[in-house]
């Protein structure tokens, strides 16, 4: 890779996504982003399990802010714009899991499929711009093999009145 | 295959689609049924990812009536027979993303798995027989291979305020 | 194993569940379930497809009470205390779908997935204590093969006013 090639990349985290030889490492610190430890379960289970090439990371929701769990409702407590925010937080997670799984996030082969569950107003419309913040972050971070199967729905409620819950299915190298 | 087996198949969809030699495509004509073009994606991902011998979908709604995307809830706008109409429109969306994927519908080995998210009242208890217009069209067009597992949920609020939205899962043929 | 082993074994179903050579079937009885006959779907599908290494079970619900299908919601028909008697009651139902799949219970090699719907009040928060009667259920019969990811939403409506509905995937011994 050249030093001029390598330039273009820093300034564009999307460019630099779609460079197969930078590691996943690298394009999280490009785009400014260090993963916490993963969230642990909220009960009896476990974050994830791996069968054959998949892997399924149990359903993930935002990080705290300031410490606390954020609560509320999309179209009430929460606009669109915060819900991105939200969706985005809880991709952090849901990384963090992933690395906790393969060691290493350069062995995701693929983001299969995303599940998002809004906490949402019976008159709420825009879920998808909701689940954006979270299919930006993995596409941002695993450039093509990170586009994905997706769907979104309102919940009438989720635990501890979180904003939004997502589910997710990877692909690991074989 | 005889004439008379031909003709006995022509006059019920069901018994053609047992028939393994007839192609899909012969099915689907014999059902009345011309794939429209896919729909795209309503927001930041792809209508499918492959993944080994699974093919996820992404979401897909009914097909818009007159130009318009139906917009409303079962149980208010909506009765039990209006919903099983708009799922089997889901259905043939459904199955022009797995044409478009798979190049050819004779390359389905199963129908997985249907997920259906039906936008409902909290009275509603009739989401079974409104997600039945998918799933008899899965049987209708694959025969054995078309039956599936399956759940389904009233959502609160889904997208645009669409009535219906189904997730689904297909095996390949190897 | 010998006498010493066993006879601790009899007294704790989860210790009994960690001893890879007691069958499942030993588990169900030191842990005093039999299994009834499988529920059959509630429409025009199947109550599991295997793919591969995987068996997707259809969404199923908690078994009738007195012969009566609970129904009702958590938040107000129901307590999450009663939702957790429900919840393991669908994992019942669940293992005797799991049973007809496979002949054996001993050919599961993981509990892969449980996804829960749970019939809720928009003010409702406990959906994860609700989820746990079925998530314990699976690690008492199944050991650490019984450790799955999973995720759990309110839905605003159930068929039938059913207070719970379970999607799961396990994996099959190769």
């Amino acid at each position: 890779m050249s030093a001029e090639r390598s330039a273009v990349c820093l300034t564009g985290p999307i460019a630099l996504a779609m460079l197969d030889r930078v590691s996943i490492h690298d394009r999280l610190n490009a785009l400014g982003i260090t993963l916490p430890p993963a969230t642990n379960p909220a009960a009896n289970y476990t974050n994830y399990v791996v069968t054959g090439n998949l892997l399924y990371v149990a359903g993930k929701a935002p990080l705290p802010v300031d410490g606390k769990a954020p609560k509320g409702r999309l179209g009430r407590e929460f606009t669109t714009v915060q819900g991105y925010a939200f969706a985005r937080s809880t991709g952090i997670d849901i990384l963090s899991v992933v690395n906790d799984a393969l060691g290493n996030l350069d062995r995701v082969a693929r983001v299969v499929k995303l599940q998002g569950f809004v906490n949402a107003t019976p008159e709420f419309e825009e879920h998808p711009q909701v689940l954006n913040g979270c299919s930006d972050l993995m596409v941002e971070v695993f450039g093509p093999k990170g586009v994905h199967a997706r769907s979104v729905f309102g919940a009438t409620s989720l635990r501890a009145n979180l904003p939004i819950i997502v589910d997710s299915i990877f692909e690991i190298e074989r």
